[in-house]
């Protein structure tokens, strides 16, 4: 995999912004862009190895909406941890249907490796989670600036990439330190917008549609039984004005009651009129920011005590 | 004038952000946009009246970018503020090539009154002024949620809206008790994105670019030759990566010399790797409301003690 070039960088809170862009095998080859937030350096080097929060973001979005709306510098310098946005799709990937609405295809990738025809560079699932991480190495690792610990992780997201950030953790156990959702596509196979993911990119029969809850997190909680992180909470918010809340697309409640049920900590927090909108991201981020950062500092313990 | 009618109602650290629409006089009848971002109530009422800090944005911008990327509401909450966010011109004006660039004519009103042929609806500073100060009066009254003090303003702005907001408070003492700036374009008269404007707005012929000194903060500041605020420093930010500086459009550094040859404390922050973005206003914003809600208190003490 190539290195990836900078595409922009600029400077808020202390924190580095630098946007890069690379071809990416796990997207069929298309150019992927995504946006690294680095605390400054330490004075005399690049410090201790910081840890990751990968950012997963909603649909129509590219990378830059959370960077430039969500207010993260100012949580990444005082937390002192790096923040990654990703995409939250290929581009110009040429799928069959990939432009034709705003919730499936381009900009809508759903954090899951398809398996239909014609859906090869939508692999949002091994990007994130494998390919990503190595990129971001790469950059980091080229700039010289902080030193990254590419073993210490978390993942948040907001909607479709609430949804990500839950199913992700759910499906790679140990991967991520921490997981945490605003306005989660929480229940997805029961949800319209899910519904609609899933028949595209994981296929419409019975038999595929049997493999669905295996990318829902309601579902794949309930089918756990146990708690993924015993001394951590899942951190869930919702906004009480949300459209998408109130039309059933998102859910998190259900999620919520799956995580009680599996003796899952978990902390549910339904905000009186906030909506679905970054305001309502930038409100509570740097709260979710902090729960994140005390577990990969836990990790961090754990793992020099081995 | 009408009552304006709300357009849209969102949520942030605890504020109300409400974007209204009227028809505006001042603006030849054209549709006019603005946003306000509330403190929320006070338990058992409206409580104190408060005042409000109006925030003139740059070449290109509506009210909505200052709304989405500065993290205002979280100032604005703290200090207990409101704070107005304007549009930067007339929107569908009709005027002589008023679509044509990105620096003149939409989006670029430069909070002058023009008086060239056809541009009548090009009256931004009466508006800023005279006329938004009293739709958000009515809009903030019909709301009924929070009490504003109309007799308390300060003045803050990036770019062309950091010349309108050192212009519009050294054309009008006594309207502003504070007034401070981001990258201002502070000696329009000297640099290429004001001599444009002002010609198109203020005529071109010599004895109509007489008078365009009256219009340029500089030249303003150094013809008053004594403080505007003698107990009150204006706050000028600048980023040293931004672009625009070093092309010579912004000359922050010219009026903040003027300021100390006229007696008027100042404060002069260029800043190291910081550009023309957001993401720069967004790291010193909570410093620049912290200082103009001291202003305003004073103000309260000094009307009080009247």
């Amino acid at each position: 995999m190539e290195t990836p070039t900078e595409v922009s960088r600029t400077k808020a809170f202390g924190c580095a912004i630098t946007q890069y862009a690379y071809t990416s095998p796990a997207l069929g080859g298309t150019k992927a862009t995504f946006s690294v937030i680095t605390p400054p350096p330490e004075a005399g080097g690049a410090g201790a190895p910081l840890p990751a929060l990968y950012w997963l973001s909603g649909l129509t979005c590219t990378d830059q909406n959370f960077i430039t709306k969500a207010g993260a510098a100012a949580h990444a310098a005082a937390a002192r941890l790096i923040i990654v946005a990703p995409d939250t799709s290929p581009r110009g990937a040429g799928a069959p249907g990939e432009e034709d609405g705003w919730d499936f295809g381009t900009g809508a990738g759903f954090y899951v490796d398809a398996v239909t025809p014609g859906f090869g560079a939508y692999q949002m699932e091994t990007y994130v989670t494998v390919e990503l991480p190595a990129a971001v190495a790469a950059a980091v690792a080229a700039r010289g600036e902080v030193a990254l610990d590419g073993a210490r992780r978390s993942v948040a997201g907001h909607s479709m990439g609430g949804h990500g950030a839950l199913t992700l953790a759910l499906r790679h156990p140990g991967l991520y330190a921490s997981a945490s959702a605003f306005s989660p596509v929480a229940h997805p196979t029961a949800c319209p917008w899910g519904v609609k993911a899933f028949t595209g990119y994981l296929g419409g029969d019975a038999a595929a549609a049997a493999g669905w809850a295996t990318h829902d997190a309601t579902e794949l909680m309930a089918a756990r039984g146990k708690p993924l992180y015993p001394s951590t909470p899942i951190r869930v918010e919702q906004g009480a004005a949300d459209g998408f809340w109130a039309d059933g697309q998102l859910r998190g409640d259900e999620f919520v009651d799956a995580c009680k049920a599996a003796g899952q900590l978990v902390e549910w927090h339904l905000r009186e009129g906030y909506d679905h909108s970054y305001h309502f991201i930038a409100t509570f981020l740097g709260e979710h920011v902090a729960l994140h950062a005390a577990a990969l500092a836990a990790a961090a313990e754990k793992k020099g005590g081995d």
